[in-house]
């Protein structure tokens, strides 16, 4: 399957699709047309046509997508077909939070180790895994073939600490701390800036504000 | 100032300039280039100056620009200079993690409740406000003129929360739960898919991993 010039604007509508691909699934929906899932997803049906035709059309007309084969396609795309071993810098309450949802691991990420420098964490367990401090870390990462690291500490440590993971082999950092990080061009760097996030809503409520109240 | 015309690209990138900003006044400079800006940010100078153009040109030619006027404005566009009452639904470690980012008060995000139906929950403060359950919700809405609801609850959950939440007067949702929201327009909506965030990364390393490694 040829997939390199897909749009970075496919790329991510595509877990949006995985997702509601998955609930129909669990709903035991075995075929869905464009026009249905247009309607549930509040995207257009030609919009849903020319996403997926990207991947060598799933569907044939009047008859719909294959739920299953849709949604296992694009898990293949996602790389979701792969396991990939994860831990978590930071064991605070955002850091335990990603270590409690187990809805990741049956995506294939697998959650292996969680690290923190409060010695008040040591040994604390979360789903069976301890808290470890940060001096296990180096060789916790070659022994475990970890691939991701998740960092959910203050960003005045964050650039430091991604260093060294990526010294280490750590080849994805999934970077919750409040600052972009500056690594080489073959790491791959997702940022959740929440902050950011809440100043969009910011931003939208206050400009509806403007508009209709003013 | 007029500001309606601004598409959503140059809105979604002001939170960034305004984090650079804040940054920069910690480290009491008053004024900075483009180019200098650009460095920093990782963004083409002529980007910067014509995002910063769609409000009416801060800059100054040759003479850079006033970080402390800048970030001042930008932070009134992204209505930061207005303070909204916040709740969080949801006192799980996520929720918890939220009611103590300190950093969102500074911003006008003030935290008023935290919600549970947990009843091993009811009675435990974080940051000194009680957990309530969700029967004292409703009134506790009116009576503290609350604008903002974090949802940080199953997917199950979330529809039914949010209908009841919009019903008595919340503005603006700000939703952790792993589902879409089908609210009124009136009703500002921003969600935080985190799931959706690591199947990205996930495309990006897989993406990596065919074109370099196979």
């Amino acid at each position: 399957m040829e997939e390199r010039e897909i749009s970075q604007a496919v790329i991510r509508r595509l877990p949006r699709y995985y997702r509601y691909l998955g609930e129909l699934l669990e709903d035991n929906v075995e075929r869905i047309s464009s026009n249905e899932l247009s309607r549930r997803m509040q995207v257009t049906a030609s919009q849903i046509r020319q996403d997926l035709n990207n991947f060598g059309g799933f569907g044939q007309q009047g008859y719909g997508y294959n739920v299953k084969y849709l949604y296992t396609e694009i898990g293949k795309i996602l790389g979701l077909d792969i396991d990939h071993n994860m831990i978590i810098i930071g064991a605070g309450n955002l850091g335990q939070a990603l270590a409690n949802y187990t809805s990741f691991e049956k995506r294939g990420f697998i959650f292996k180790g969680i690290f923190d420098v409060n010695p008040r964490l040591s040994g604390v367990s979360i789903r069976g895994v301890p808290i470890r401090m940060m001096d296990e870390l180096k060789e916790f990462i070659n022994e475990h073939n970890i691939d991701i690291a998740v960092l959910t500490i203050p960003k005045t440590k964050a650039v430091d600490v991604a260093n060294l993971l990526v010294d280490n082999g750590v080849r994805a950092i999934w970077n919750f701390a409040h600052t972009d990080l500056d690594l080489p061009e073959n790491v791959i760097v997702e940022n959740v800036h929440l902050s950011e996030s809440l100043m969009r809503l910011s931003y939208n409520l206050s400009r509806y504000n403007k508009e209709h109240i003013e």
